[in-house]
């Protein structure tokens, strides 16, 4: 089997309370790699040498020997998208370009993370420069499917067990696409709210900083040390009884017959499980074709200010993809980059409109079309997360069922700034779903 | 007399050794202030309040009652052009936006300045958003004629005498033309030496931060204090013989016949002197018509990036130049951006390498194509500046000669982050050229 359980709350508690050392938890991880990485392809050359990281691991226990000293991911190995800088690890991007181009200062998120004790366990596949051209990471759900992308190697090294927590990004889906695929948690938080420093841009408006744990518990934990100004809701019962929206029309339809299908499924899950469901129709969604478009040349017109000088210098080390969007990028005219930049600023207003005139909490949608496309050339349809990613609201993926052995997640996105209320959210969404993400 | 000398260099150590208290030096300016702003207009709504100035004077005299403990810029008033944030000062731009829109946490430079123990005197004129839209300044040396821009009111405030030292930007040529025309020192640095953080943007890659004082020694002392890792250069006596180079050709030819006769006599000035003078034809600047159009396009299409929500929402509180110049910058394909991002550096290297190939230390050029045009319906030409802003190469302004009662300035620059050696050859050049600088 190539999935595993090893949900990050539980490991958290274990490990702050003692009663699993953190060399020990670093062994048992090293355990699923050596099992399954062979097959799944997760990490770039492997995770960092196992010597290396049970000396980490000793030297964290040493420091805080006290439970009651550690930090809140005391000992947690975390798999780290190779988009960031770590000092001691080279960046790649899943890029041919010579590593001394790639080189930075560590990532501020990378270092939060460090400094709330966890360790980071080592490189994660991407595609290249998280778009779309893939890496060798297969689905651990069914080797013979994609994992989704960009953040292929961190979805799927959490979904495999190899680590509980790992570091991805969004421009487009690469957080909640992948995590649908792979049956996992993922959240992709409101734009800006874990800085963007020490990430190789892809497209600086469209950027955003997201994070893979099987469980919503351990993502919640994992939050609150990445993001910016973390607030934990005030009153823990306002969110006993989130309003789910349901965004119907232009937007929905880009699913296919098995998503739509089972989709309905967990929304009749929800309904059941005493949720009340609204189905609305979101104006600005109806000119979704609209907003793909514009999202798309934003994001291929910053990727070619970006590249432009890498581009020049080795085109033969891009795939053909990527050099395909980075030309079209520059053929998008500067109005249309700072339209499609306002327009990430109405879509989020028309969304909180819409939210308030109908009383909604949550949006939920399907994470991706359907489950995870057969192959390993292509990583999937981010087009359920566009508007979100574009919009900038926070997102999270739970897992909902399977379909045919492979797993089908919900997305659920609420209005910008409110990560920590729509987390809290997720968890009870995850919950009425069955609590797959629980392991 | 609209002109009177106030040169920085006597006047900090006329401060700093107690010979000048600051609150009476601060009174003294604004006796400059009182005799002669009505004609030159350089303050927006006139310079802070005497009895705040003052009373900011006393606070700090009181601060360092030991001539020894006094920091670098102790009691000197600083004009601060109005696209820089100030703390308790409201920021305008030049522009008839909302203030509420032009808000933002004071810029580093003046927090810099403000800490070397400089009082800031008030805001000066600048055109709309620092490009060509000019304010109600006029050239204290002959009040029919512009100050230059955009940083009209800091170069006129310190030709006045009303203060000795004054924050300018320039993007195009607006540090060292209006310093050419109101005769007195100007600074550029190189590119991004002062920070851009709390500086209202027009065109980031090409926006400067520079400084306006009436004596090289002055804006020596002000330099060291507001450039990033200043270091003096290790041996003064490097500096005593600097080579200088005229770049003939193309670019040279855009000067008016009145300011190339000047310009000659300069050059026989500087060689009856004794500098060695070499004419080189610099290869790069012979297509100057190809970078005059790339640095045009990339300003207009970085700033239609900048503006493009305010332009949205108060299409009629923008100038009809400004809007045009923003209109035609969102058609520029993201493309001629990369490119011309680019270009800087290239022209930056070519530069470099036509100075190494000639052995040339400073390249001398005139500062403007001639004197100050009649008018103030315009700021004058910038040409003779911008491929040095292209190249975001360190440039000095000093003044050279008078042709029928207006200066005729001579703009030194030399290769990229040689800013403390360019001020010590400025020097030399100002001195052989009489000193005019000197009051």
């Amino acid at each position: 089997m190539t999935v595993a359980p090893a949900p990050l709350g539980e490991a958290i508690a274990a490990l702050r309370e003692g009663r699993t050392a953190a060399t020990a938890y670093v062994a048992e991880r090293c355990g699923r790699v050596d099992a399954v990485e062979s097959d799944v392809r997760a990490w770039v050359d492997g995770p960092k040498e196992r010597e290396w990281l049970v000396a980490e691991a000793a030297a964290l226990a040493e420091r805080y020997p006290e439970p009651a000293d550690r930090p809140p991911l005391y000992g947690v190995p975390v798999g780290v998208k190779d988009v960031f800088h770590v000092d001691g690890l080279p960046t790649r991007g899943g890029s041919d370009l010579p590593a001394g181009e790639l080189v930075g200062p560590e990532a501020a998120v990378v270092t939060a993370l460090r400094r709330a004790g966890a360790l980071v366990f080592g490189k994660t596949v991407t595609t290249e420069f998280a778009y779309f051209e893939p890496g060798p990471t297969r689905n651990p759900h069914n080797l013979s499917h994609t994992p989704g992308g960009s953040s292929s190697g961190s979805a799927a090294a959490v979904a495999a067990g190899m680590c509980p927590l790992a570091l991805g990004t969004q421009t487009i889906g690469s957080v909640i696409r992948p995590a649908s695929f792979c049956g996992v948690v993922g959240f992709k938080p409101s734009y800006g709210r874990i800085p963007l420093d020490g990430l190789l841009p892809l497209s600086p408006s469209l950027d955003h900083v997201g994070l893979f744990t099987q469980d919503v518990a351990g993502m919640y934990a994992a939050a609150a040390v990445c993001l910016d100004d973390w607030l934990p809701p005030d009153d823990p019962k306002d969110s006993d009884h989130p309003v789910l929206g349901v965004p119907d029309g232009a937007y929905l339809s880009q699913a296919s017959d098995a998503g739509r299908a089972a989709f309905e499924e967990h929304l009749a899950t929800l309904d059941a499980a005493g949720f009340e469901i609204r189905r609305v129709r979101v104006d600005a969604f109806e000119a979704i074709e609209a907003i793909n478009d514009r999202h798309t040349d934003l994001m291929a017109a910053e990727a070619a200010l970006e590249h432009q000088e890498w581009l020049d210098t080795y085109p033969d080390r891009y795939a053909d993809s990527t050099a395909a969007m980075l030309r079209e990028g520059r053929d998008v005219p500067v109005g249309t980059v700072a339209d499609a930049r306002a327009g990430r600023h109405d879509l989020r207003e028309s969304l909180a409109e819409a939210a308030a005139d109908h009383d909604i909490d949550v949006w939920v949608s399907p994470g991706a079309p359907g489950p995870a496309p057969e192959g390993i050339d292509t990583t999937g349809d981010p087009v359920m997360n566009l508007p979100w990613t574009h919009a900038g609201v926070p997102a999270v993926a739970v897992p909902g069922s399977t379909v045919d052995g492979l797993p089908v997640g919900v997305q659920c996105t609420a209005s910008f700034g409110s990560d920590e209320r729509l987390l809290a959210w997720a968890g009870l969404i995850d919950a009425a779903l069955g609590g797959a993400s629980d392991g």
